[in-house]
């Protein structure tokens, strides 16, 4: 369907601050931004949370789903199983074409194994691959695989990259966008066994293949797509949050050690602020799940209002912009 | 031998900045720390440097080795053919008795391939691992294995933490070291084929195991020794150590965006550089390649004069510590 005017499907109960702060970023979203959201939770919930922030928006509708899947339970089993479950019929309207795309902060493994079960894998992608977009450096990235599938094949790597720059060049406009392999060296030649033959494809793909990247390239926006296995993406994203953490608090205790320096603080306060805006997942709001026949976004569990309204348009303008087309036209069409 | 008194063989033609830093850095060992010091290079090129700083010190002198290797040569191709290089000179002493360590910051890959085949591995150690020292948090941390073998089996892993744990107890005097496996999830289960089994190979053994840690653990000490395979070990290091560069350089630069940001800023100047020594691996000099039936020490290609004389000090204490002695313990004597 893929309306002008898309619908967005959001788990109102995934994430650690569900259902106030993803209820409030919907109210946002279908305020400020227009978008419209079908939220996805128990009633009764929703309408109360809906309350809180005075006349509900005209865009917001509720979706009654009374199940809720925890952050910690086993993915799979609970995608089968909690067919009541706000993740499960929100990917339910995906699917029936009642909602465009999908947005949810909840368990990941859920999510990616309810979106195989209820969506279905686009034909002839091996395995599906979740993305983060990282906001670094002013000029946005897209990792990925960040951990769908730990152990990766040399063909999913290939697959991902090209998903990956169909989504870029369609949702971030980015024209042939380059694509660039994290290994361990920058040489032809470089890595483990799984790198040195994921680079052999992607040289001869018709990809925009720049070459190896390192880890400390990762900041510094060094390609418009950077894949790695899903084990190796997973570690380093979170490598990344916990070392920007990490400067930023020993900076600050560093300033709180001594009056003057607080004092002296104090006038940078706008300048520390703009670092943390550069540095914060929230401005882009949610990763694509790429290689499912419908629009699935994950946001990171600590998702707040601002990440989901973020994550709310970014699914609009996904809808919009032809994408799923694009990730189709990137597999080989099959006689069947 | 382990003398009361060692001697460190230092190679004074490897990395960035060689040999000026690396003279530097002997140079002020030797006068200010009393570390014995074999400089290892073109004799001519040596003298000249440690003429720059005054009289000799008496503790330095200089062994002859004309070649040089590269930082991009083939590591195995130069270890074997170069045999007049500072490295393959300054290993033959380690492995002859008449230096007690050797400490190199140029080319890893021909350092540990020259070790292997001039001193030799440990008798059933399958593969010897490049540690890094992780001087954050004010508590080291040991990270290994960081890039000797991007191909890793559950089997390395366990003899890598099993290494690491006795050369923390011997030289860093911890107690008991705690010892953890970097994964993508802290429940036992996750992970890879090969963080599964490694898992189980460390629950198995008789380390203090501590389970998985995920990369927002790393800047925080989360354990002494954190075991990871060679490949993400290698892209984790250089991932801190890009996202340190990139946080503090977009604090200065958001600093230098305003006048009055930049005047404030230098009341702060002192909180930056405590910030900045913490992270700096510098403090820790060189991290050991543990494995091998001689003490060797590998510095960053980026090593000042205080990063070798920090690693030349280090070296000494391990000598003196009886490390060797409790790696070899680890591994189950054999019949033969």
């Amino acid at each position: 369907m893929i309306a002008s005017d898309p619908v967005i499907a959001l788990d109102a109960m995934g994430g650690d601050d569900a259902p106030g702060e993803i209820v409030l970023g919907a109210v946002q979203a279908a305020r400020d931004l227009g978008v419209r959201v079908a939220l996805v939770g128990p009633r009764e919930v929703l309408e109360a949370e809906i309350a809180k922030h005075g006349a509900r928006p005209e865009r917001i509708t509720v979706v009654h789903a009374p199940e809720v899947i925890g952050m910690v339970e086993s993915p799979a089993l609970a995608a089968r199983h909690k067919k009541e479950s706000s993740i499960v019929v929100g990917l339910k309207l995906v699917k029936r074409g009642e909602a465009d795309a999908f947005v949810s902060a909840g368990n990941t493994g859920a999510i990616m194994a309810g979106a195989i079960m209820y969506i279905g894998r686009v034909r002839g992608i091996e395995r599906p691959s979740i993305a983060a977009l990282m906001p670094l450096s002013g000029k946005l990235t897209v990792l990925l695989d960040i951990g769908a599938n730990a152990d990766a094949r040399p063909s999913y790597m290939l697959q991902w990259a090209q998903m990956a720059a169909a989504y870029m060049e369609r949702v971030w406009k980015r024209d042939n966008p380059t694509v660039a392999l994290l290994n361990i060296g920058e040489e032809e030649g470089k890595g483990n066994t799984l790198t040195q033959q994921a680079y052999d494809l992607l040289k001869a793909s018709p990809l925009n293949f720049i070459g190896n990247v390192e880890g400390r390239d990762l900041p510094f926006a060094a390609a418009d797509v950077i894949v790695t296995d899903g084990f190796t993406g997973n570690v380093v994203v979170k490598t990344m949050e916990g070392m920007a953490d990490y400067v930023m608090g020993e900076i600050r205790s560093a300033i709180k050690s001594r009056p003057w320096y607080m004092a002296a603080s104090v006038l940078l306060l706008p300048a520390f602020g703009k670092v943390r805006k550069k540095t914060d997942y929230r401005e882009y709001g949610a990763g694509p799940l790429l290689g499912t026949k419908g629009l699935v976004f994950i946001g990171h569990g600590r998702s707040d209002a601002k990440a989901i309204s973020s994550a709310l348009r970014v699914a609009a303008e996904s809808a919009r912009s032809g994408m799923l087309e694009a990730i189709q036209q990137t597999v080989p069409a099959r006689s069947s």
